[in-house]
């Protein structure tokens, strides 16, 4: 099955190759990052997204911009740390709200500085510490994927939401690689994929990366998956998760909560899958999340075209919170969790 | 208030006057239909939409399409009754599944074959057939609006969905006639429109007439209901109806039925629209209601711009079918119906 790979070191591991996800679903276009610039550009204009894969493409990319002839000429430790600094900070600066990107970022800058040795021994250390980056997140996608396929019978018509695979780690994904792994096991599946308005990464990305793997897929509308249901029947939904409270309230990309309350009318098993990194035990429940409104104009003229008066006001929440009784099991790199939800005490 | 007219007579009575639906919500544009051709090409390319208001503006249409001078200059009432016949054929091609305008055709026909007199006289009565089918659509719009407005209290919070307005029909609308008819009895209101995927009805549509008329509106992306009804609440939802069986289970545009069971799961009242011709007492419940598909490229690429791959599965109904449980009340331009609902032996 070829999985297709968001991003990963080019060939002569000079430079960060990306999938273009701005080209998406119409041409597959795949970019070699050489500079900061060019590192800069892609994670700010969405050529990478969702949260592992951009994390995991500021930590490469500082390498990228740090460890050229140039960069390195003077052999000056300071001054070469002066300019990693400077380089994590202005790739920090393209999705300034992007926990993963600034953890990673992070990562690394403590690394090129606690590093014995001079700056080529550094600029090794960093290479590897993105590297580890990545495997980590590959062994992560892959632990979730083994762990919920045991969720998803032979035959399983799985209904999922946004897009939580390939394209948005370094690996299978989250709840696609579960997908993916249960497929690899010979189970026969079929995916249903919600658009996922208003950024359709459902209909762009998932539809996509499941069709190029030669795993069936169907798109629909956001609000057909009641009558799905309802008409042709759905095993399980599967979804994502951006932030997982104390006691498993979840918040995820906006219809969650709306394909969850659906699923329990339905009598159809609603699963989550995360990694550990998303489970935030320090917030008690849903109610303590602030829910962020993002632009109106992705709304009103998302694709290029107006579909609303120019000055209407809009309700575009970035996520929405679904509540932990209407979850019935959370899958992390850990285990598969399962009700009552308290992750309060686990570290 | 002003409230747009979807179609009317043109001052001079001689044109059917239109307000171009395909250039909403850019442009407000206005056209006046002379010909056959014309009121042809406004029905198949949706300039007209909206069930009522395409039975109206075939009749109307009908009438400038025959009553003009070279038409009506032999006098000789079998050759008239032929072009009347065939430029009726014309036009029931446009929408061949579009019930109201195949029933409209159908009663100018009978009209004019019935009426006595020469071409002159029995021309005069076709406009007025004509004019009578608007304004029994107005009076029923008016009627649904006045029984509508008594479930709308003060203050209220109304989340709708499609477009159920002044632009689908002769009058004020359906769903939105009881929106308007609350606003002008001095009522604070304030609705959120669904932009109601895949055709954007609600954001191209309900949102431009309702702010045309001075009625706050907010657009949300369908999947977003769930979020406003939990995070800032909402008092009570309404929608149209395509078709409403003997014991009231729905079928209106897809996304309804979603909207109905999230709004059972907030206890928000869920309240249905439609006249009377809507209501099929010989249909006994929703599952002997079959649900066609639309085009799966209103889903692909509905906004002109490929947004999903170019060959994969859509599905693509056209409506779904809300249960009645979960139906709160039904306004017909006869009463408000509260359950159990049973049309049966309505007639």
């Amino acid at each position: 099955m070829d999985i297709i790979r968001a991003v990963d070191w080019s060939a002569d591991a000079q430079s960060v190759r990306i999938i273009d996800q701005r080209e998406l679903p119409a041409h597959e276009v795949h970019r070699a990052l050489q500079t900061l610039d060019e590192v800069c550009d892609a994670i700010r204009t969405l050529a990478v997204r969702g949260a592992p894969a951009i994390g995991i493409a500021g930590a490469m990319g500082l390498v990228v911009a740090t460890s050229g002839a140039a960069e390195r000429a003077s052999g000056n430790v300071d001054h070469w740390l002066e300019n990693v600094r400077g380089a994590a900070e202005q790739i920090r600066a393209t999705r300034p709200t992007a926990v993963n990107l600034g953890w990673a970022l992070d990562r690394m800058l403590s690394v090129a500085c606690r590093s014995p040795g001079g700056v080529d021994e550094r600029c090794a250390r960093l290479r590897a510490e993105a590297s580890a980056i990545l495997d980590e997140d590959r062994a992560m996608c892959d632990r979730i994927g083994e762990l919920g396929a045991e969720l998803i019978p032979d035959g399983a018509r799985i209904l999922t939401h946004c897009n939580t695979g390939a394209l948005a780690t370094g690996g299978a994904g989250t709840a696609l690689a579960a997908v993916y792994s249960a497929a690899r096991q010979g189970k026969r599946i079929e995916v249903f994929a919600d658009e996922t308005r208003p950024l359709l990464q459902g209909s762009r990305l998932t539809a996509w990366e499941l069709a190029r793997a030669g795993i069936p897929v169907t798109v629909l509308a956001d609000s057909a998956a009641a009558s799905l249901m309802r008409e042709r029947g759905v095993d399980l939904c599967i979804v994502g998760a951006d932030r997982i409270a104390a006691n498993g309230d979840t918040a995820n990309k906006v219809g969650t909560y709306s394909l969850a309350i659906t699923a329990a009318r339905h009598g159809v098993p609603f699963y989550v899958a995360a990694p550990w990194s998303t489970f935030d035990p320090a917030t008690s429940s849903g109610e303590q999340m602030h829910i962020e409104q993002r632009g109106a104009d992705e709304v009103r003229c998302g694709f290029g075209r107006q579909t609303a008066p120019a000055d209407v006001d809009v309700y575009n929440p970035a996520f929405d919170v679904t509540p932990a009784e209407l979850i019935t099991a959370i899958v992390s790199d850990r285990a598969v969790h399962r009700p009552p939800y308290d992750f309060s005490k686990e570290q």
